[in-house]
């Protein structure tokens, strides 16, 4: 059976899960690619690392080059990581007519188009499919499956280490502080945490995304941006007393036909299949025009499924290989469409405010609210601590520009402070 | 731009769905195939039925040669249901080298393996993705992204009219009888109801499924079947209690490495995702050995969703032709396997007995219970009429083995009747 080698670069969590699943299920991999796969060579950053998977018959090295420039690797494999440097390498391997699969999400969300083109241009391909939701195969699902439909939103969540300290404020009652310490503690969140808590990782996916449901290229600076390190447990259960989970959601959506793209905490019915997704797992809610409301749930990280995602990109590759048909975009999708203007884009909000509790405060937030032609469908206030309250509103539904302006008149009153603004979810 | 002219046989709701799609996306279809789309000729029933949809330049005709005798149509589009005649068009068509999409559930879990092998054979390509769970591309999903991994276990809710008539019964606390009544006056259910009910329907999609996940041929024989026909109200209420939902799934398992394929009523934990597919919707939950758990969620039926299922084998299909790699397996899996004995399949199970109210009957269940070694985490008694009380109880682990020997033997017992015995899936 003829051979495909294989370099790989980077033997991290991923990398390891990769050569043990290439490792494991060699026979059926054969039997579906009609190619034998073999790693040939595996570049690492540190030479004496104790490893812990089987590497009889690889080369382990420390000089990239060793792959990119060895005639007789094929394929690349990119599971190390950084921005810069990876895409270099990539480059350097298309540029040799290999091919490349990548895991790598922040240099796919930055560097995708330009990278895409390249591997065009080279009649390579080029594959990612686990840099977004690890586990789950929701590019693939996105190109062979809505290629006839109109996606008209994406929804998910898609980083699971927020989904993480949400579920645990939500089910334990333990405040955010507490909720990341574990989670940190249990190896889910790093020990700089940013990335994620402040949505950037979940921005990223949302970017991958939109470029697939909707064939629009986009950046982070097109991406509506807030985290979670904001958010209070006293609305989370305020929250759960209206029958919604807060769950950090991206939200990839058309509106009179222009894009908007959002991540922030949003609070979602407790009926709706996406407040079902505990921990951290990650899932992504695409509605069609015609096929309606589907999910795809599961694992949005971890060695083997993230390993698993990288291997059906390798299958995929080896079969195109094996029919000569390489050189075809993952996504051949591309549209010609404008981003959203702030007063198109409507939702009803959940609105938390901290008051002093003194008489006339009430009439001040609905005095800007009827000023600007919002209304609510309900308004709690409760004692928030000796000096003030808590008002709670759920917001009738509001544009975005309605929203900002609403904000910034309530904050400019000295006696009272926005605590949150979530968009809320309907059924 | 080259065409690629499509027959095909029915005009009934996925048929209409599959014209419309054709149409509306027309263009977004070129750009991706490099082909042009072109419905020649549809064969109906009934030339004088009124049509909704638009079918300016397309003949239609009752004589199936038009289309099977047409040597200028390469893909023969079948979703006219039954059984054995599709079967005679469809190797009819093959025999005559052309393609075929098909939604025909019935045909392919029967005769599946046969088509498969004179597709082959002939070199063409047989696809039929609508053929399970409608609008959820599941069978390219197990195929593309699960071809690394070793699937354990696939189960699902894979029939929408059960699915509807169990939500009913749970939400709206009605009987079986007047949930049906309902679903059939929605149009969820037909006028005979029995496939759907006694989980016929669900059966042949879990053959299908068994052969993708599995790659194992199963016939109808090798399933259990046990449908909701006999599902009552007060054990819906009393799963309520404990925390779960009864749905009717399909499971199809490895269990020490043999294969048991069942379709029943099951009691499923409140906080599983597949406990809040709610309605006519459909899920399938797939388990693999690296990726862990995954769920495909999104609508079981309908025109449009099961015409987007068809539009993407269409896709698939045109791009094969185009690049000339057509004639491959959908499914290219196969594995020696054998069915699990009843011996070896456990759960834990909850069972629901009606017992005549007299002294000693309790003592006579637990007897049966101790002498088949079974026991129980949880037995409740409650009053069911003026002679007859109900105990249920949860089981610990069981085989089916024992659990057929505790059936006969209460049921040998003129005081006391087994009313459902159901499997509990864990958390």
């Amino acid at each position: 059976m003829e051979a495909i080698n294989i370099g790989i670069l980077g033997l991290g969590t991923v990398g390891s899960g990769v050569v043990r699943m290439l490792t494991n299920h060699a026979e059926k991999i054969s039997s579906i690619t009609g190619r034998r796969l073999v790693v040939k060579t595996i570049v690492v950053h540190d030479l004496s690392k104790k490893r812990s998977v089987d590497m009889t018959g690889i080369k382990v090295t420390d000089d990239v080059d060793a792959v990119l420039s060895d005639p007789s690797i094929q394929l690349v494999v990119e599971v190390m990581g950084t921005v810069e440097t990876a895409k270099k390498y990539i480059e350097q391997a298309l540029k040799a007519g290999k091919h490349v699969v990548t895991a790598n999400k922040d240099l796919i969300a930055t560097y995708g188009p330009e990278l895409t083109s390249l591997a065009l241009q080279q009649k390579c391909d080029l594959y990612y499919e686990a840099s977004v939701a690890g586990g789950i195969p929701i590019l693939r699902t996105i190109v062979n499956s809505f290629a006839a439909d109109r996606i008209v939103e994406v929804k998910g969540i898609v980083n699971g280490t927020t989904n993480y300290i949400m579920t645990q404020m939500n089910q334990k009652g333990v405040s955010y502080a507490a909720a990341l310490q574990q989670a940190q503690e249990l190896g889910f969140a790093e020990a700089d945490p940013t990335n994620d808590v402040e949505g950037i990782d979940a921005a990223y996916k949302m970017i991958i995304l939109t470029q697939f449901a909707f064939g629009k290229d986009i950046t982070l600076s097109n991406v509506k941006l807030e985290g979670i390190s904001g958010v209070k447990l006293e609305d989370i259960e305020e929250a759960k007393r209206l029958g919604y989970k807060i769950k950090l959601l991206g939200i990839s959506k058309l509106i009179n036909e222009h894009l908007d793209v959002s991540v922030g905490p949003v609070l979602v019915p407790r009926s709706q299949p996406l407040a079902t997704v505990q921990n951290e797992n990650n899932a992504v809610f695409v509605t069609g025009a015609a096929v309606g409301e589907t999910m795809f749930y599961g694992p949005g990280a971890g060695e083997l499924p993230t390993a698993n995602s990288v291997l059906s990109d390798i299958i995929t590759v080896t079969k195109n290989i094996a029919m000569g048909t390489t050189g075809v975009r993952f996504n051949d999708y591309s549209a010609q469409i404008k981003l959203a203007e702030s007063s198109e884009v409507v939702y009803p909000y959940y609105i938390s405010l901290k008051v002093l509790d003194k008489p006339g405060q009430m009439l001040k937030i609905t005095e800007i609210m009827t000023k600007e032609n919002a209304s609510f469908n309900l308004i709690t206030q409760t004692e928030l601590d000796e000096k003030n309250a808590r008002v709670t509103m759920v917001t009738h539904e509001m544009s975005e520009a309605q929203l900002n302006r609403i904000k910034e008149q309530i904050n400019a009153v000295d006696t009272i402070e926005v605590i949150a603004a979530y968009k809320v979810l309907g059924e």
